[in-house]
């Protein structure tokens, strides 16, 4: 029996323990930078093996758990975050969110509780591989600036040779692996336009600087930052997401705010497309004679997956397509954006998409819907996908 | 002593009572059509005189007051209105509104002081004048489809040979009286328009309908209402007040209702204007594949002064010039609505402007500015005023 | 019989004469600035008659008629144009203009006729009243900078009392004459933009800056300085009238360039129209990074009649309805432009409209199209028209 | 001596006459459909050799070289075109072009130049390998609906297995080849837009339906089919490169008519931008009360380089890496387009980019540039790489 056989016998007979695990982080969601008992639930979980914990890392309650092998080797780092989102869950299911407004949308119940089992796995089995596998339950992932940057940025992980993530998409099918190579997910910046003209009598515009009218203006020409100043060849999205000018039929408002998400798939394009809005805001403010605000930051950024482990991981996991995995896809990258992006920032690894599409359903609803749901059986499949890359790893 | 001079003489010695009158109306405001109290101090003030009080007419709690002369003549209107605006009132006077989040913020308690007093000072003459007057204390000025409309379709003025009334401007000084032949106030029509498309991931457009967009080159486009469309020697106005979308970073809108207000000083501008927003309305769902739901209402007309009877009016105050009366103005029309509008659609007539700028004030307060003010003179200038008129065209 | 029953009379068998010399005009028309051959044919009719004549007045072939009367009294112009267009006719009459490319087609062949005759029978007629006419045949209307404003500035109409004009519209029915008071004809500003790019492959927008878009945002922008930047009480237009940008389907353009009017029934909206349009120039800049090179030319003014002038000849002109005049109306002003702004900048004076509909006409092609025609009754009614004007106010 | 080391010895000492070849052509460029001495010099050329010559194929001077190797085995299409374009030419070279007006500022010279040495060296060695080789001298890329397609339909290629061409490039330095798997020039469609509205007099938009203002919301709302409709992982472009109305200052157009471009990487692209531009010329119809006439092309399908010939490419010219070739790039693709596309829609095969870099020129003028030059060294690398592919695949 290979130590493959072994670990994924042993993930079997923890499978249904996995979905309870499961099941009880989502009945208790807790907000990104917020999640005390989470954590605290973890923690315990490590409690009594044979590991380093390390608790409070980063800003928030990122949890680093260390595993030592039987010899010395590599060391890689596997990555599940914990945080719920600020949603009212009307999924229906037993394991219902007890929080109310808050909710497991996006699958980090999903992907802490197959790390957790993994992790006890690999614990069981650690006088049978080499080398060092660290653990990164990160905190916060929903809300920039999010737990990653931290974390990278504490040294903890200074050592690592490899890191290692799992997402699950329910536009996968159960048994499905999604491996993209490169720029895989979007960076992204988010702005707040502040037009602050003059207001005045509905009926009297030329007493005013009409706000309302420079803000339409700026949407319609901050289409063009996308259509005429990005390289086609590259992904830009360019989202005006908010108009707040709510407001009777007399008053002509004396100001407005704006607000919005900017994505990229080539972190040449971050810079680039701020300047292409600023200057669009420095237009219409002598265009419209009104004051802008632009308050624009940058945050989570390209996410790249290094291509050689990449082509590792497909290589590793090719041998298990018509086993565990009924299927490797290549999808299109997605103009999401994920903090895992700032691992590989550093250290050489990949992010994996994983297939959880429930059965029975065409559309299912996607992450951060309030119907989000998962197939339970993509945490066995998750397990077993991180198992076997680690000890493709690790081994030899 | 002539007539006048009697009825000067009266009005005079009942300038302070008609001050208290109109603090006591200040300090109670009502909102339209909810004027119950004032109606019912209206009332009263005719208690025991000699008229014919109609109370209840129209919609709401428009009061008629029919005052019989010596012997038959002409019949005459005079109207003044007495509902308060929905504002919080921040003028700093003793006699500020009791009610939270009312106030006569557009001078209604002066015209109803005023002609209360004017009122009972042609009662106390009646025997020295022919023909009949009518006072014609309206209710809900404020709010669409307001008092005036239903108190003429009530018949009730439908033996009146002419109308008149009074508003008080902070813009023209005390002692100045405006007056505008043919059309002086602007009629209106407002609107709301709810687009409707189709929301999403902020960073995935293409699988949307924008509604924000459209929504956006809805307010460009609509701007060639006024610049393309309407005969430049025409004023019309087009405001979009409200883009009402509030919303995050991420997620596209499934829909935005926006509103505003539509101006014009010819009647011939009302449905050509509609037409065109229709027009353009229509495009929008085209270009961008999204519903607009276009709610729009013809609302007060046009207030067309009758020339004959505004030369009238001019003919006879002229003669007070030096005295009461510093100067005839002859403004500008006005972008702003009345629904006087509805009296001279019927019968002849005009509204006369009468000054209130407070003293020592370069840029009073406009109307409706919750720290409005007025110079109390322009309550006996009001009530000389229009007795100067209504005698004027009484006598011989 | 009385001196205007002469005069008519006189008017009335010179009016073949009149229409001769009308159709020799518009065979012959000159391009403004050019007109050498009509200013010959005007002096020669003055030859051997007792006027003083001067000629090349101005920046043109301007020519000054002075009739002295029997005794002092006032100095009243009488002003027509004998410029022509660059129009190719269309017209299918028989005295077609000789000229390719050239056409009366603005009536001013007709002015010129009417004044010759009208001056004639003044001059026959000159011992019978009192006073001085100066005839000002005028050059180079159609034209910027025109003729009026540098015959004004020649000094030679100083020592008019007053003046008047005529202008033929096909809008008025024959018989009808027209009078505004006030400002009755818009002032004008021209204007050229160059956007200035930088061009390249049409599917690699993103190393260029597209003038082209840059254009058309300009285009949108510049409707709201009518819709929200101009009392609506004012009547302002504001035309992009030209958008030079042709090219093939490859290639983004360096540059385009547009072109347009702006008109203004009131003097104050002169310098707020170009500042606005500065701005949104400027805004494009920014917004588009691209160079605005905007040459912007104020053009001749708001054409101002002066209401005690237009009320005298109201007057005057009121005792002849039901004889040559029809109807005397008020039109609304127009949009259109007319150096003889110029004139009553100066001197008290009005331009009057007189009614030139063809016979059978429904909709008659307005000035300026290459299918203008006039009914040639309206020479000898504007003949009529300014001799009784004239007389009126020389006389007593 | 290898088959391929005969090969290379045999282009080496055809170099000097592959350079006059191509200095001959470049001289005498015709126009696409007009190449008839073009397609005489090339039938000259294969006059006397061995090989089964076919020309006016499809719908134009499009030739077939068919060369029969010793044995049968697979056929193989080598394809060059030889076209040139309506430029006229400012390049300063002693063999500048004879034709006014028209040049050869995109290579076909030096594509066909090179062919026709390459396809004589295998003819001479064709004792020496097996299989087909079918030159396909392809009239007519320049101008849709160019000549592949018709090549293609003619039924010529349809025994072909694989199909191999050049594109000489001066972004690639010489000695550098590009390969591009996948999706690799882009497809384009073009499009005309007549907007017809009605004209007037400049100071009137109110009697118009301004084509000109329609025009330029069209080309605002044009921005939003890439910002809002394409999937942003794809790569479609969107340009409206001639904005066709000039005119004078006072006459608002009856009509404008726009043209543009519009590029894809992906055929799926195709069908949802048209249907975006008809939505938004219908609205634009709503909006402006015009009318629309939108002429739209489907051009060059998207050139698909299949990645399994990529590969064989890629491996055969791995191993002259250091020899005639420097370096193997893999560019973005491209925005152009060509109709190459048209054979890989039925036939196995790849597009290769050959460097054509003059020396010391930092920003070499591209192609199309009147002052396009080449480096005459990348005909010999031309020649060397397609013979290399073609040994290579007809061997073994």
């Amino acid at each position: 029996m290979s130590l493959k056989e072994k670990l994924f016998s042993k993930l079997e007979s923890k499978e249904q323990h996995m979905i309870e695990t499961r099941r009880h982080l989502h009945a208790n969601p807790e907000l990104s930078f917020k999640e005390e008992n989470t954590a605290k639930f973890i923690e315990d979980f490590y409690k009594d093996k044979d590991v380093k914990v390390t608790a409070n890392v980063g800003n928030g309650y990122g949890i680093i758990v260390e595993i030592s092998g039987q010899s010395p080797g590599k060391t890689i780092g596997l990555r599940a975050d914990f945080d719920a989102l600020p949603i009212q869950e009307e999924a229906d299911v037993p394991f219902k969110s007890k929080n109310d407004g808050v909710m497991h949308a996006c699958g980090h119940d999903v992907h802490t509780a197959y790390l957790l089992h993994l992790g006890e796995a690999l614990i069981e089995l650690k006088d049978e591989w080499n080398g060092t596998i660290k653990l990164i339950h990160q905190h916060a992932e929903e809300v920039p600036p999010g737990g990653a940057k931290s974390i990278v940025e504490s040294g903890i992980l200074d050592d690592l040779d490899e890191v290692y993530g799992i997402h699950i998409f329910p536009m996968l099918d159960v048994g499905e692996v999604g491996l993209i190579s490169s720029n895989s997910m979007a960076g992204r910046s988010n702005f707040d336009l502040t037009i602050q003209g003059s207001g005045g009598h509905g009926a009297m515009p030329h007493t005013t600087h009409d706000a309302l009218v420079a803000g339409a203006y700026f949407v319609a020409e901050a289409q063009t930052i996308v259509s005429r100043r990005m390289d086609p060849m590259d992904s830009v999205v360019v989202s005006v997401t908010a108009f707040d000018a709510p407001g009777g039929y007399n008053v002509i408002q004396d100001k407005v705010t704006l607000r919005g998400t900017v994505r990229y798939l080539n972190e040449e394009n971050k810079v680039p497309a701020y300047e292409a809005m600023k200057k669009i805001a420095a237009g219409i403010e002598s265009s419209f004679d009104v004051e802008c605000d632009l308050d624009y930051v940058y945050d989570y950024p390209v996410t790249y997956n290094h291509p050689e482990e990449t082509q590792y991981v497909e290589d590793i996991l090719s041998e298990s397509v018509g086993s565990y995995i009924t299927e490797i896809k290549h999808p299109k990258p997605s103009s999401g954006s994920e903090d895992f992006a700032y691992y590989t920032q550093k250290i050489p690894g990949t992010f994996i998409h994983v297939g959880s599409k429930p059965d029975g359903v065409e559309n299912p609803y996607p992450n951060h819907h309030p119907k989000f749901e998962v197939h339970e059986d993509s945490l066995l499949i998750s397990a077993k996908t991180l198992g076997d890359v680690v000890l493709g790893r690790l081994e030899s």
